[in-house]
């Protein structure tokens, strides 16, 4: 089987990234540190963010234990389940934190150097800072194909499995625990990173006007240990998940797609294939990413652009060969079609990126009329924002929706609806192919912007802040191709885990040794039920009012979701307000700079209130699908999945582009329109831009991992669903 | 038959309705209208508003015609649909154009005498304000069962059509008339007064320092006109629409569920007759609103609330005979259940409106913690306020899934798919069946409103201000019970609308000459088949790409009206703020009340605005459901529905429940909480209440229009998708 030589190549591209990893960390760790104060404030900020996540971790090390618990009741007492389902789920968690862990610890490690490289050059800074971002790229997506290519060296090679379908599923397990972790890391660390940002602003800026990542602010060490961990800690974990969750869904949708035909196997590795040769060829991409010492801003994009771009290409090139390779001359699908729905996954991940530009750029009309409406005063630079984030979800769902169609046209899912549901996998996973490198354009920015805060502080040259500032502009725009192709993953990898749960339900009915089902009045074998099957036993039609009411509070847990979350951002805000203004009044002389803050008092606020207040909104993304699956049942949870989906997509582009907006705007009145830096305009603006800092650091970018967290857990609680949702629903008398 | 002589307490009690409308008009009439002042103002308000609904109406008109032909084409040249639908089309926009109508002028005349009252007694002002709402309640009531029966009588005792499905489908198309009328009068009124509303307070409170309703703003009196062309007529013709399209939707499912059987015909006349009891027994209900002349707020609340409760449950105990009378014995459904359904829609719209009440008075924590907020400033205000609303999407949804859940259930959805539909849309017309006095709680608000403004240009004494505001306030806390059911009536209304679209693609092959299609394998007789069957031939599951594309579509579509509707408001107002600034500085002693301002230039400015703005979002919700009928098909097109009710109905509570929170934390403020009227965290809930407007009077009621006429712009055109999209669809390669 050639499939079988092929995988190689799977743990073999994970080795690699985590081997290039290793090198430009070392590398950057060799780099000058800059002079005493830039490395004892890059030490405070190292430190914080230490403390921040060994509590965090503390903290979901329960939450993991109660699951894990919950997990082997699942498993070896009620036997709803496989038994490999709470170990999967671990690693996945586990695997998840560490990737956020590593990114964090080189981010913290390079901000010194950064600006100690911007002392010298633009093209010094941008060096270390994209290269450590390319650490943080490579390890995600190193350790992502590592637990997937474990798990299944595992299942097929050593347990030797012989059941595809069943392998594929337990894997998605792990998808669970890798989900869970990123909504706690992204909830914890957007609460953290927003409530000292915004407590820091308001006291520092408006109340005491010192500037920005000024040393006597007491939050302005929490501000900078935030971009860490939420920034690049949350995004790690949030991007190693969107990574595993399209390349497992795919899998088991390639079990499901070609069950009894010789390339079934073929269509199982496809994905963790694609994935290896896309680590390969990032790294290729990021060796591209050079210029010479006079850079300019422009040119620097170039040299990012260019990495990204012949990365992407080389990827779809050989892909080609090796999805002809694999699924050649099998008369159920044309090859072409299936890369075909590869390239349209790549191709809407970079439109939807476009969109966000033109929806978030100073240089593009919608931001320019939010910037005009501080003319008219707050309440109209609000209102304006707004409904430039709603407008904002208009192209993205027209783009997905034409994905969606293409890419499951392309794949033969009009003939056959397994081979389209697996082609719209594959759309996912081409987009996610590029991450080892666009993750390192995105993830560089928190370094530059902490390099920058570190110049701030040590009371650099105002040309060192202007590097890094130029970085940190040159990461928003780069950043915001990076948030197309996450929510577009999102949306593509949550409609392949839709068919996953299908498949999960059908391994339901076997564990708890139902055999046959009767559908349609016929007596049929579970074993060899099809989609289409499950579908009409359940009835997941549209004039089912279970299947209605599921949408209705699929819709509305995104709401309450991102209500929950920014209501965190608030509370805890609040709290860093009365920490600062104490700091101000009872330490004598800070103000003048004599005395030093109390910095660990503002991060231990910002952490306490972090941990508190994740958890609620997080438990209820867990909750929820699985009480949903018993009182409601499959065609319940079906429902909520496509409500939460549909609603959370929207959602999550408008808070994130109203953020970015706003944030622009801002920035754009800073550079001297409409009346510049200091005047109402600007204040009005600066509101706004606060407004938007919980709904595109927190809400906006969490809303992403619920979406497939809600799915996940529905796939991993789907036997629990088939074996009591039947007798709670007679109970109820609604079945 | 019974059902044929029951039939008449329709008509009947629209007649009472309308003769009762008529009584209250002329005794409100001939009360004092004050002194010349306040009739001069009053007549410039009058003016005002009828200026505007006179354009409003041209404007409209040509869209109708449009319409109009486009429907005798598909009619009488490709056939794809009844030849009745063109007619039927106009009469429901032309009937909801005049309920809009006449409870305007009811409004504009009964301001100034509700002011003249208010310097009697709190009593003397609440009877002619409330009499005078009842007017625009029973207007409505009367007109919409007015053009039902009408309809009802043509087709089936005049032309003597055989087939009640074929009756009531063809009455379906009149509630788009009325949707699309509503669409237009919400959205363009809507636009209207909150462009001269924030416009005036921007310039007059903020700028110039004047207070409200200040006869000097040059934009006051656009604001009280604005009053009236929006919360009344708009109201009147958004509920119109909603009381239509239950009674209509309802009926057409009574025809579908009891197909073949002897009641049939029943099940069609329940609905109508369930609305006209409810007429009389409101009527009952209105006599009863009676205080003594030294009443308090307290005491008139009371009385309120008795006339409405006292009618809705006679109305409960008066329609259980009438239930059992005509569907007692038949085999299929119990009378009690079909009974219990309409309780359950009922007591769901009363506990939305409980909902509402507790996130949006300042009694509660919600409204409290959005006053607090302003203790840290302007950010947090609208933060906190954004969060407020989208958690208050939780509890209706839970409410509206159980009501959805439980009203099936009892009408026997569980075991006829169509009963339980059935029994959905009667729970809609329960809920809706104390309209004529629940809209005369809600419509005498914005006539107090006016009644104050009348008072403050007047010159009239504090008092007689303090009088028609506590009548004022009273009216918000009635109005959030009339808002629930509105949002609640209009979920369930578009469940059975969902039905009945169902039902018009079957008379769409009909008309075609399509009388048999394959489902699955077998040849079967379109007149025959159930909506099951039909569900099946489109595969209208949630594995279809093409359903979830449209989940999606409905959901972005949600969002795009509200960002469009959003927009218009903040342009006009801008206008009016050059305009108001203009007069200012123009024209000479107007500031110190020497010379009069151009009033009339505002109402133009406003009104010219809002029309220009208004056709754009409306033509979005017409033409969105036309072409993804013509590309997406039937399957698409159910998803676009469901999308667009699940997400319509959380962002149009969020919207409606921030703006109210907003509004009602900055009155809290104003009674001297944190700091009190012209501190800063006033003004800081000043531009929350700012931003809450356009949300909560404009976009918020619009969404729930918009969510019906989506799915009866659907259900009318529906004929063509059955004839067209097969080609297209093929030509496009999805099929």
């Amino acid at each position: 089987m050639i499939a079988n030589t092929l995988f190689i190549l799977a743990p073999v591209g994970s080795a690699i990234a985590l081997v290039f990893a290793y090198i430009f960390y070392i590398k950057m760790k060799k780099k000058d540190a800059g002079n005493e104060t830039m490395r004892e404030i890059a030490d405070w900020v190292k430190e914080g963010a230490k403390t921040y996540l060994k509590r965090q971790y503390k903290v979901v090390a329960i939450f993991f234990l109660f699951a894990f618990i919950f997990f082997i009741i699942l498993s070896f007492v009620l036997g709803v389940q496989s038994k490999w389902t709470p170990f999967a789920f671990l690693t996945g968690g586990f695997f998840s934190g560490l990737a956020g862990f590593l990114g964090m610890m080189t981010a913290t490690t390079a901000s010194s150097r950064t600006t100690q490289g911007a002392r010298t050059s633009l093209n010094q800074a941008l060096q270390i800072a994209f290269r450590s971002g390319a650490v943080m790229g490579l390890v995600v997506v190193g350790l992502g194909l590592l637990d997937i290519s474990m798990w299944f060296i595992i299942l097929k090679y050593i347990v030797k499995m012989p059941d595809l379908t069943s392998i594929t599923t337990i894997m998605l397990t792990f998808g669970m625990g890798a989900s869970s972790m990123a909504l706690f890391a992204r909830v914890g660390g957007g609460i953290f990173t927003k409530a000292a940002d915004v407590g820091a602003d308001l006291v520092g800026k408006i109340e005491a006007g010192i500037p920005e990542d000024d040393p006597r602010n007491p939050g302005t060490i929490a501000d900078n240990v935030g971009d860490n961990v939420g920034d690049v800690a949350g995004m790690g974990a949030d991007l190693y998940e969107s990574y595993c969750g399209s390349i497992l869904a795919t899998a088991a949708l390639g079990a499901s797609a070609f069950l009894g035909t010789g390339i079934q196997l073929n269509a199982v590795v496809l994905p963790m294939l694609i994935a290896g040769i896309g680590i390969v060829l990032s790294i290729f991409g990021i060796y591209l990413v050079k210029t010479n010492e006079d850079a300019t801003q422009k040119t620097l994009l170039k040299a990012l652009s260019r990495g990204v771009n012949v990365s992407a290409l080389l990827i779809l090139v050989v892909s080609a060969f090796f999805v002809n390779l694999l699924l050649k001359g099998n008369g159920i699908v044309n090859p072409w079609g299936i890369w075909g729905s590869m390239v349209v996954g790549l191709i809407a991940g970079i439109l939807i990126g476009k969109s966000t530009e033109y929806f978030t750029s100073s240089e593009f009309k919608p931001t320019k009329g939010i910037a005009e409406q501080s003319l008219t005063g707050h309440a109209t630079v609000i209102i304006n924002g707004l409904a430039v984030g709603m407008e904002s979800a208009g192209f993205p769902v027209i783009i997905i929706s034409f994905g969606i169609i293409i890419a499951f046209g392309l794949a033969g899912g009009f003939t056959s609806l397994v081979t389209g549901l697996y082609g719209i996998g594959l759309a996912a996973v081409g987009m996610l192919s590029t991450l080892g490198i666009t993750l390192a354009t995105d993830a560089y920015g928190p370094i530059a912007d902490n390099a920058g805060g570190n110049a701030e502080m040590s009371k650099l040259g105002p040309e060192v802040r202007k590097r890094t500032d130029a970085l940190d502009s040159l990461g928003n725009t780069t950043a915001a191709t990076g948030k197309g192709f996450a929510i577009g993953s999102a949306a593509l990898t949550a409609m392949a885990l839709l068919a996953a749960y299908l498949e999960e339900i059908k391994m339901g009915f076997l564990h708890i040794g139902t055999t046959t089902i009767k559908i349609a009045g016929q007596t049929t074998n579970v074993a060899e039920t099809s989609f289409t099957d499950l579908i009409n036993y359940y009835d997941v039609t549209l004039m089912n009012p279970k299947v209605l009411v599921g949408v209705f509070i699929g819709a509305m847990l995104a709401f309450v979701f991102v209500a929950l979350t920014m209501k965190a951002v608030g509370k805890v805000a609040g709290k860093m307000v009365e920490e600062i203004r104490h700091q101000f009044e009872n330490i004598k002389g800070i103000l003048k700079g004599e005395t030093k803050p109390d910095y660990q008092k503002a991060i231990l606020i910002s952490t306490k209130g972090a941990q508190h207040e994740m958890l609620f909104p997080s438990l209820l993304a867990i909750f929820v699908p699985i009480l949903v699956g018993l009182i409601l049942g499959v065609a319940g949870v079906m429902g909520m999945l496509v409500g939460g989906l549909t609603t959370g997509f929207s959602l999550a582009i408008m808070l994130n582009n109203a953020g970015g907006a706003w944030d622009n705007a801002k920035k754009y009145v800073e550079e001297g329109h409409h009346g510049g830096k200091g005047s109402d305009q600007h204040s009005a603006l600066v509101v706004g831009d606060t407004v938007g800092d919980p709904c595109k650091d927190t809400s906006g970018p969490s809303l992403n991992i619920l979406i497939k967290l809600i799915s996940m857990v529905s796939v991993v609680v789907a036997g629990l669903t088939v074996a009591y949702s039947p007798a709670i629903q007679k109970f109820l008398g609604i079945f």
